[in-house]
C-alpha cells in the first residue's frame, strides 16, 4: 500500500495543506472577457471607469432648467417671472441646456399661458443637478483585483464604458467515475432490471448539480473498470487538460483500490484519510501540478468530500479568497448557519469531526432539528435533510436541547410543519402531499408504535401513530397510552384505517404455511420485529393465543425494524414468514395470508389538535383523493 | 394620469397582493424530465422509487461472507474453522454469495495456508450487511409534491431508478429596456464617446446577472423609444410568450413614462408605488394573465425592485414555496444576515422603507458597517457594497452602535480590512491592490482631512490621511493633530508622498489666470471645497498671504466635496478655477497651475499598527510597482 505523507489529518490541517500546495495555482492564467462573461469570475487586475458617471450635467428631476442666479430673489411672495428662452424643460436624466446650472422642481414653479415661468424658489448653483464624475470620475480605480464580479459590479462597468476586464479563469474540472459494479444510469434500458452486485452511478449526478450550484463547470468522463493502468492513463491524460481531477471511488485501501498507488505512480500523494465521518477515505495528490481528488464511493461521503476539500480547492485555483468560516456554508450552498437545539440526544465518535443530516421542527416556541440515518451509504436520509452540521472531534455525549450550528439548505416550513412520530405504514406517508396541499407540511419519523407515543409524552412530536395490542385484554392502545400519557393532558385519538396485518411468504409459499401453529415447525424459520414494534407486539398475542412459547419459533429473537426490511429477508431465503402489512408483500411480489385487520389510530395531545399542520393532517385524510390512492395500494379498510 | 387600484403599498402588503394575484399562476404547467435536467426545480408530483436500495443484499465491508449460524460458539479463544467452500471473499459493495447471511471484518479473523479461515468472533444474521431496501424499499415515496430537486435528491432519484420525473416549468421572462435617452452597450463602437444626455444601459446586465444568480434565465428585448404604442405593442407580445415581463423605465408620473398606461391599456394596473427608498416607482399589472412589472430606471431601484417584487413572482410562478423572512436572503443573494452596529448615526426617512448599503469593518473586538452613498443614481455604492439592510419604515434616528440586520452579500475580511478615513486622493486610492497582494484589505472613506483625523479621535478608523495647513503657522497638520487627538493615546505620522496642488483652468486657459491674485477678478469665478477639507483651508491660506478677503472672490460660497467635481464644474463652464491636484487635471483635459508642493500625511493610532491592514498598508507604500503607477500618474514626489 502506498502512503501519503499526510495521514488522518483534520480538515483544518488540511486546509492549511490545501492553501499551502494550491493557493493561486492557476493565478498566471487570466483571460481578457465583457463585463457580461465574466459575470461571478473574479478579477485578475484593477479596473479602472473609462468614462465619467455621469458623463454630463444631468437634471436629478423633472423640471426647468435655468441659470441659478436668476432666481436669487424669488420666494412664494415674490417669484421670479422668467421668460421662454431663460429656462427650458427637462425630464429626469436628461442634460442640462448649454448655460443653464439649476433645475426648479414642478412644485416650485407656475407656467403661465403666455409661456411665461413664474418661480417661487431661490435656486442655488447645482441645484436638482448631478455633476459631472458625481457618481464614478473617468480613470478612477472601480473595482480592485480579487473582487468577484457581481451582477451590480458588472452594472457599474457597463456605466462606466468598461467593454474588456481581465479576469481569472474558472477551473475546468473532471470527474472520473470508476468501479466493475458501477452502471451508469444511460447504459441501463428502461425495462432492464439493475442485476444484484451492481450499483447505479449517482455520484455523477450528484456532483454536476454540487458543481452548478457553485457556479462551476464539471465534465464527468467515462466510467472506467477496476484497473489500474486504465485508471492511471485516465489520471495522466485529465490532469493534462484539466485544472482539477476528481477519481470517483477506489480511495480507501481495499485490494481494488487503484486511486492511490495511480496518483502516486503519476504524481505525488498529498494527503490519505480524513478524520471525518462520512467521508474518511479521500486522497489529495497532485499530477502534473494539478490536484487530483480521490472520493469515496458512497454518495454521503462523496458529498463530505466534495464539500469539505473539493470546493475549498476550487476557491483557491479560482482566486477566491473567502474566509474560511465562509467556506463552508457556501460549499453546503445554505442559508443561514444557525444555531438550534437536538431534538434527542446523540452520540458522536471521538477523535473524528461528524455530519448530522438534520431535520427541522419547531415544537411550541423552541426550535429542534433531530439527526436521520447517520449511515454513509444512506442517500435517503442525505436527500431528505433539511440541514447538515459538522460536530466537532472533541465533543462526544450530546443532550437533548443542546444547540448544535446548523447549515441549513432547505427553507423549514417551521409554523407550520407538524413532526409525526410512530407506526411506520405506506399509506400514511403518502398524507405528505396533500398536507402540502393545505399550505401545510409534515415530517414522518418510524419510531415504532410504542417510540411514538412515547414521544409524544415527552413532547417531542405533535402526533402520533399506534396499533399496539393488549394481549391481556385484546384491545389495542388503550393501556399503552394510560400508562406513557402525562395525567395533566388530554390526548385526542383517531382511526384513521384498519390495515391487513398477516404472514409475508415467499412467492408460492414453498413452506406450505397456513397459520400461526406452523410458525412452531422446526422447518419453519421467521424474521421478527423490535421490542415495542404493534406487529411484533401482534406475534407475541398470536403465539399466546395459540399455546406456542417464543422458544419454540426458530428465529423469534433475529429482528428488524421496518415492514419492508423483514419481507426483504424473507423475498432473500433467510426466512420463511415475516408479520408485516400486505402493502410490502405486493411490492415484492411476495404472498400475503391475511391474519387480522388492525386500527392503525392517530394520537394527539390537545394542545397541538391546531397546529396548521396537525389541522391539515387531519383535512388531509378526509381527501377522496389520497382515499383512493390508499385503495389502491390494497389491505386496507376505512373505519365504519 | 391612469390610477392603480393599489398605490404606495408597504413591501408585506405588496406580497400580500402579489401572493393573492399569482401563487400558482403556471401550477398546471408540469413537464416531464430527466432528473439531471429537473435539477433546481420544484416537483410537480410525487415521486416513488423504482426499485429497493439497496436492490440485493450488500457487505458493508471487505471481508468473508459466512452462514451466521457456523459462527455462534466462536471466540478468541475458541476461533470456529471455516473450509473454503464455507466462506467467500467479498469487497464492500460487493453482493452476498447465495446462502451466506453475514460478513466477517477481517480484523476478526485469519486465513491460513491451506485455506482454512479461522473466526474469532460470533456473528448474527445480518452482521455487516445492508439488506434490501435498507435505505429505500421500491415504491416508496422519496420526494413530495413542492419539493426543491437539489443535488442530493437527484442523487437519490438515480439511486432509486427513477427517470422521469415531473416538475413545475420555471417561469420564462422578457426584460424589456425602454427609453430615448438610453444606448445599447452593444450599439456604441470602442471609439465613440457617449454624447450628453444619452445613458448607456447598464440595467440590462443586472437583471441579467440576478437572474443567473437565482438560477433563472431572462430574455432581453430591443431596446424601444419612448413610444406609448411601441411599447404596449411589445407588452402584449411578450405577455403571449413569457411568464413575466419586465419593463425598464418609464414607471414613474413623468410625461414619457408610458409602462403604466401601456398595461393599463392592455390588461389591468395591480399596484403603483412602493413606500420603499429607493424603488418608489413600480408598478405590477397584468397582461394577458401573466404579471408585467414596471422597473425604475436608476440602477439601485432597479435591483431593490427586483429583491422585493420580481424575485418573490418569479418564487410564486415555479410553485417555490419559501418563508418571507428568507425570501429577500434569497433574493440578494445573500449569506448570512447578521445584526451588526452602525459606525455612523443614520437618519432613515419615516414611512418609507429604505435600502441601505452598507461596508463592513472591525475595529478593537467590534464588528461595524457604514452607509455608503445613498442616492438612487449612485451604481458605485450599490457595486462597493459588502452588505444590504432593509430599515423599517417606523425607525428614522439611528445611533452610533445601534444594530442592524444586514444582508452581507460579499465576505468580509474582518480581521484583516484596514479602514482609512481621510482626504481623497488617486494615488492613494490605487494602493488597495497591493494591500490585497499582502493578503489584507483596505477599505477608504473620503471624509476629508479633518474628517479623517476626527474619526481617529472617535475609534471609527484604523488609519486616516491629511494636508491641513495652519495659516498661523505655515505649518502642515501639527496644530490640527494636537486639537484632536485623545491625551492617553500616540498616533504614528509619515508623509507618503507631496502632492502637487494647483489651479484647474479650462483648457487653454481662456481667462488668462496666472496667479492667486486673479482670484479677486470680477470675471473669475472659483468653486470651492466644503469647509474641513485641506484644499480649502489651503485657499484660504494662498488669500490671507495675498491680502484678499473671501468676500472679493466670486464663487467662495459654492463648494463640492470632491476634486473631480470641482474640475468637473470648470469643465462645464460654471466656474473659472478650482484648487486641486494635477492628476484630476488630467483626466479632465484640463490646465493645470501647480502652486505647491503638500505633504499627504498618513495618521495612525499606536494600538493600530499592528492591525495586518495597517501592516499591509505600510508594506504597500512601498512596493515599487505602485511608486511606478504614482510617477506615471504625474503631480506626485516622494519624501526626502
Amino acid at each position: 500500500m502506498v502512503k501519503a505523507k499526510n495521514e488522518h489529518l483534520s480538515i483544518a490541517e488540511a486546509w492549511e495543506l490545501l492553501y499551502r500546495t494550491f493557493n493561486g495555482r492557476i493565478e498566471g492564467s487570466s483571460v481578457e472577457v465583457s463585463p457580461d462573461d465574466g459575470l461571478w469570475h473574479v478579477l485578475a487586475d484593477d479596473v479602472q471607469a473609462e468614462r465619467n458617471v455621469p458623463h454630463y450635467p444631468v437634471s436629478a428631476v423633472d423640471g426647468y432648467a435655468l441659470k441659478s442666479d436668476a432666481t436669487s430673489n424669488a420666494s412664494p411672495a415674490t417669484p421670479v417671472i422668467l421668460k421662454p428662452h431663460e429656462y427650458s424643460w427637462v425630464n429626469t436624466g436628461g442634460a442640462l441646456p448649454l448655460g443653464t446650472d439649476a433645475v426648479a422642481m414642478i412644485e416650485d414653479t407656475s407656467l403661465k399661458g403666455d409661456g411665461d415661468l413664474y418661480v417661487y424658489r431661490a435656486l442655488t448653483l447645482g441645484s436638482n443637478v448631478r455633476s459631472v464624475g458625481e457618481d464614478v470620475a473617468k480613470g478612477d480605480v472601480i473595482a480592485y483585483e480579487k473582487d468577484q464580479v457581481m451582477p451590480s459590479l458588472c452594472a457599474l462597468f457597463v456605466a462606466c464604458g468598461v467593454r474588456r476586464i481581465k479576469v481569472r479563469r474558472r477551473p475546468k474540472s473532471i470527474y472520473i467515475p470508476t468501479g466493475d459494479e458501477i452502471v451508469s444510469p444511460e447504459d441501463l434500458t428502461p425495462s432492464q432490471e439493475l442485476p444484484p452486485g451492481k450499483v447505479v452511478d449517482s455520484n455523477s449526478a450528484l456532483l454536476r448539480g454540487l458543481f452548478d450550484g457553485w457556479g462551476m463547470s464539471l465534465d464527468i468522463h467515462s466510467l472506467l473498470p477496476d484497473d489500474k493502468e486504465i485508471i492511471r492513463e485516465a489520471i495522466r491524460n485529465a490532469a493534462g487538460q484539466y485544472d482539477l481531477v476528481l477519481v470517483g471511488a477506489g480511495s480507501a485501501k481495499g485490494e481494488k483500490d487503484y486511486t492511490a498507488p495511480a496518483i502516486a505512480e503519476e504524481g505525488k500523494l498529498l494527503l490519505h484519510w480524513l478524520r471525518m465521518r462520512p467521508g474518511r477515505p479521500v486522497i489529495v495528490g497532485e499530477v502534473n501540478g494539478k490536484p487530483v481528488v480521490g472520493l469515496p464511493g458512497f454518495s454521503m461521503s462523496t458529498m463530505a468530500v466534495a464539500w469539505t476539500i473539493v470546493y475549498p480547492i476550487l476557491c483557491l485555483l479560482s482566486g477566491m479568497d473567502i474566509p474560511r468560516e465562509e467556506i463552508l456554508r457556501r460549499a453546503i450552498g445554505a442559508g443561514e448557519v444557525v444555531n438550534v437545539g437536538l431534538l434527542l440526544p446523540h452520540s458522536s465518535p471521538q477523535g473524528v469531526e461528524e455530519w448530522l443530516r438534520l431535520k427541522g421542527v419547531q415544537i411550541g416556541e423552541a426550535r429542534y432539528v433531530w439527526p436521520l440515518k447517520s449511515g454513509a451509504s444512506s442517500i435517503s436520509s442525505m436527500a431528505e435533510a433539511d440541514a447538515f452540521a459538522l460536530l466537532p472531534a472533541e465533543a462526544t455525549e450530546y443532550l437533548k436541547g443542546e444547540p448544535i450550528s446548523a447549515y441549513f439548505v432547505l427553507p423549514v416550513p417551521w409554523e407550520k410543519r407538524a413532526l409525526f412520530q410512530g407506526s411506520d405504514d405506506p399509506a400514511f406517508r403518502r398524507l405528505v402531499r396533500y398536507v402540502r396541499h393545505e399550505g401545510a407540511d409534515l415530517a414522518i419519523r418510524n419510531v415504532g408504535s410504542l417510540g411514538g407515543i412515547a414521544a409524544l409524552s415527552r413532547g417531542e412530536a405533535h402526533v402520533a401513530a399506534c396499533h399496539l395490542l393488549d394481549p391481556a385484554t385484546g384491545r389495542y392502545n388503550d393501556s399503552y397510552i394510560d400508562a406513557l400519557k402525562p395525567h395533566d393532558q388530554k390526548w385526542i385519538r383517531k382511526v384513521i384505517f384498519l390495515r391487513s396485518q398477516g404472514f409475508i411468504l415467499k412467492e408460492g409459499n414453498p413452506k406450505g404455511i397456513k397459520g400461526v401453529k406452523d410458525l412452531a415447525r422446526k422447518d419453519v424459520r421467521i424474521i421478527n420485529r423490535q421490542a415495542g414494534a404493534g406487529t411484533r407486539v401482534l406475534l407475541d398475542y398470536l403465539l399466546q393465543e395459540s399455546g406456542i412459547s417464543p422458544s419454540q419459533v426458530q428465529g423469534y429473537n433475529v429482528q428488524t425494524n421496518t415492514h419492508i426490511d423483514a419481507a426483504a429477508r424473507v423475498e432473500w431465503g433467510l426466512a420463511d414468514v415475516a408479520v408485516g402489512v400486505k402493502a410490502v408483500a405486493d411490492v415484492l411480489g411476495l404472498d400475503f395470508i391475511p391474519i387480522t385487520w388492525e386500527p392503525y389510530e392517530l394520537v394527539i395531545p390537545e394542545e397541538h389538535v391546531g397546529h396548521p399542520g396537525v389541522q391539515a393532517l387531519l383535512s388531509a385524510i378526509e381527501n377522496p383523493l389520497w382515499r383512493k390512492e390508499v385503495e389502491e395500494l390494497g389491505g386496507y379498510r376505512w373505519p365504519e
